[in-house]
């Protein structure tokens, strides 16, 4: 068993603005998926792509969007979003704080 | 894409104490896993078993702590836990407020 608390976590910029933790993935012992923790800061964005596998994806914090191929969707602490495979995707905070959510995805 | 809040779940009574939101699950088109939000009472716990999959936990909000083969380890509000497969382990909250976690499992 691994307890922790998520700011333990190296955090990784994967782009401007945009900050990345693995809190749980493969080193833990973790055989199915990985849980990651994302900080978004005010007016930046995660890319927008799509890929073969899903999200969920659980917001702790702050206030944003989720843009998907049916349009955007508000988002804010305790919205929960399923994006499924190949789906496109992003998340934008267009609020004043950190936008914070968790992102589980399959190991790959 | 689904996007909801976590509250538009039904919830269902586990047992006395403790109630479950499956937020995200297959019926959602999820492929892998679940994602599920438990209310713990205070007072209450999880029930102490082991099973063949694993838990990823994210803590939301309360006081509590994880009790595994190795001992108890506390848990609040962005505590991180990873319960490998077969490890005994149970969810007690031991605060005055409500415990609510996110756990991850295997869709099996």
């Amino acid at each position: 068993m691994k307890v922790s608390k998520y700011r333990d976590t190296k955090p990784t910029q994967e782009l401007p603005g945009v900050v990345k933790r693995e809190v749980i993935n493969a080193n833990d012992g973790a055989p199915n998926y990985c849980m990651r923790v994302f900080d978004v800061e005010p007016g930046s964005s995660t890319p927008s792509h799509s890929h073969a596998w899903e999200h969920e994806v659980y917001v702790l914090s702050g206030q944003g969007e989720v843009v998907g191929e049916q349009g955007e969707k508000p988002l804010a602490k305790d919205s929960v979003v399923f994006v499924p495979p190949n789906e496109h995707h992003c998340f934008v905070n267009n609020g004043k704080e950190i936008l914070r959510f968790i992102c589980v995805i399959p190991l790959i």
